[in-house]
């Protein structure tokens, strides 16, 4: 099952709307048994990570480990219990349940009345996690929001005078672009469009898939001249408001998503409602400091990326995250440490939403190997 | 000398005004060498080093491993040098030399015109750093100074509404509590007496030599009661202003040192050559803002001891650091990684100031055991 998890993750950011599935098909042998096939879910989520494990192979009486219940239903492939009963295995081990209510337990059933053994809840807490934005999107109707914030260690994100590039050294920005691509879209607030223009998309890792660039601006009124630029490479998608002309964006190549709007700006809990309905399991934020307040204001920040450089910008910066409305600390939103470790000349650390339950257990605390 | 080294850094919060020298006697053998004397500056400075290791020994011929260059001169104790020629040692090997300008180079000479085979330079970027703070007190006329910053991961020591108990957690506590243990004194500014009448002592590790507690307050208009109440524990120095009825506070039981101002402020460069005058050689800075942007500014800080908890305060709460009036990142003060690593549920990472020269060697990265 571990290497189906890993196999599974090649598929993070690169999937959606679909799971990013790992499968392993065993034969067992007297030194407790042989790999013979191994799938994973292809880009653009099709096709999937069982049909792929067992294409070429005779499963004939093997294992499959497989880390996301098989689907049971028609869909624009044939269902992976019918590859699975049809290739004829003797047992299907799976880490975790699909919630998805055409699949949720048809999928095991299906197996067990063709008289395949079945084995469920292995390693079930890491492939929760691996697939939360997948289980999200199913069971909350939202992705799974990553929260990058990159300061110096007093918590700024540029100076008084809107200098940000750059804080934190290269390292640190190779890995955030390796995020990205772990990701299916990356977001940012209107502020940060207009302050550096940004492009977006991911370089220098050899990523194929590039993610789609969202921006959340009320009125649009934002010039975005290198996301234009760069439409070939990439989407770019726009969350607005209400009488905004988002028909001169589309003309443009853009897609736009009309949200609901909150007081004076727009409402992140629909705006995360609306890219879950376009697809979207992943979202990594970039900020700026209004927008991660507003989505870790309302709940929805999953995971935070933390990374700090060996600089101190003073109270005049502009703050990693915006005004929270909080006067006690127990109001805070609180995250639980994941890991944290030296990234060049800065550091790393991860944080889990405290609340965040993937599974029964307890999240580990120490380095996660992804 | 890795064992000398070691011995040393016990010294660390209880030797000022003299430094925390580690001694180590071998007697050479076939096998390289045994351990026959150990020895440490005593807490309040004396005994030496030198003259607790050859205490009841004989130490004829035998090579002593010393941190620091012997002292030549006659103080409240005979010169180390004389204990060293009086035991006939065959070789003394000096990790660093003493600026002194009482001993630098005397020591090194005598010995050596008395025989005694000398070895300098042996491991001497250790050793600098160990005893920074008295280097840096003889050379620089300032102690070494530790910034601590405790705060929430977007900067912040404190709601808007003041409450900054507890932020950091537990483990992080107690590690602080070590860390003032480990320094002459520990040093806050007039709002974090005024906001939380903190105590200031070291509790809970066992210490027995309590730091000095110093408030920076140029009208002294602070309550203090916690401190008061506390004087039998761990003396208090106050670093005021002009006309500033110090006697009141002299009468209570404080040391009150005059310091010039700079602007309305206490002159945060002259404040250290006091306490320096008054013998410190190592401050731990435990804010709050206003008072660590001040040595920030002032180039006064040389290692920064973060704590980082998971949890988001937003923009209204306290900065951990106050203005520093900066506009260009260019202008930024930097620092280097040391290490980070996990503290209960917080982070701890650990930064020197980037223009902090010890030795010829740069700083290696990675966790120093202290
Ligand atoms: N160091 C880094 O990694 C980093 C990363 C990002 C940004 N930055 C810096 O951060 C600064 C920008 O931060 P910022 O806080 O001003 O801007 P921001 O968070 O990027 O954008 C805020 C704007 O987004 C729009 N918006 C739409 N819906 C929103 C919602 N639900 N919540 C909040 N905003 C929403 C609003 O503009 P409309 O009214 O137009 O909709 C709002 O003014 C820049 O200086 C940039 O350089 C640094
Ligand atoms: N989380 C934590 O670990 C932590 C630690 C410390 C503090 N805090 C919080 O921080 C807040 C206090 O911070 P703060 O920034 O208001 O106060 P602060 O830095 O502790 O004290 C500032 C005051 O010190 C005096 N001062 C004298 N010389 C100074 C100099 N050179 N530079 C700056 N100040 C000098 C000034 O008062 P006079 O004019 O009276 O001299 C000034 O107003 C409180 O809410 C406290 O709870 C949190």
């Amino acid at each position: 099952m571990g290497m189906a998890l890993s196999l599974g993750r090649r598929g993070l950011g690169r999937v959606w709307p679909n799971p990013n599935v790992g499968c392993v098909i065993v034969r067992p042998n007297e030194n407790g048994g042989r790999v013979i096939g191994r799938g994973w879910t292809a880009d653009g989520g099709r096709p999937h990570a069982e049909t792929r494990a067992l294409d070429g192979i005779d499963a004939d009486g093997a294992t499959s480990y497989v880390t996301l219940e098989p689907c049971a239903h028609h869909g624009k492939t044939p269902p992976c219990v019918d590859a699975l009963i049809g290739a004829n295995v003797g047992r299907v081990v799976i880490a975790t349940g699909d919630p998805d209510p055409r699949v949720a337990g048809k999928g095991v059933a299906m197996l067990r009345a063709a008289g395949i053994d079945v084995i469920t809840g292995v390693r079930e807490h890491e492939a929760r996690e691996d697939m939360a934005g997948f289980l999200l999107r199913v069971t909350e109707n939202r992705p799974f929001v990553t929260l990058k914030l990159a300061s110096s260690f007093d918590g700024r994100i540029a100076t008084a005078t809107g200098q940000s590039k750059w804080i934190t050294g290269p390292d640190a920005r190779r890995k955030v672009h390796a995020m990205r691509a772990g990701h299916d879209a990356v977001l940012v607030g209107a502020g940060t469009v207009r302050a550096d223009d940004p492009t977006l998309t991911v370089r220098n890792t050899g990523a194929v898939r590039q993610p789609v660039r969202v921006v959340a601006s009320r009125r649009l009124d934002i010039g975005a001249a290198n996301l234009l630029a760069t439409l070939g490479d990439a989407p770019l998608w726009l969350c607005h408001g209400a009488n905004v002309d988002a028909q001169k964006w589309a003309d443009l190549g853009a897609k736009t998503l009309a949200c609901d709007l909150q007081g004076r700006q727009i409402d992140p809990v629909d705006m995360m409602h609306k890219l879950a309905a376009s697809g979207l399991t992943r979202v990594f934020c970039e900020g700026g400091g209004s927008l991660a307040a507003s989505l870790l204001g309302a709940g929805l920040v999953d995971e935070i990326v933390g990374f700090t450089a060996g600089i101190a910008l003073g109270a005049e910066g502009t703050p990693s995250i915006g005004a929270l409305g909080l006067d006690v600390l127990d109001d805070a939103p609180r995250f639980d440490l994941i890991e944290t470790t030296q990234v060049g000349a800065d550091i790393m650390h991860r944080w889990h939403r405290a609340s965040l339950h993937l599974g029964q257990k307890t999240h580990p605390v120490g380095p996660i190997s992804r």
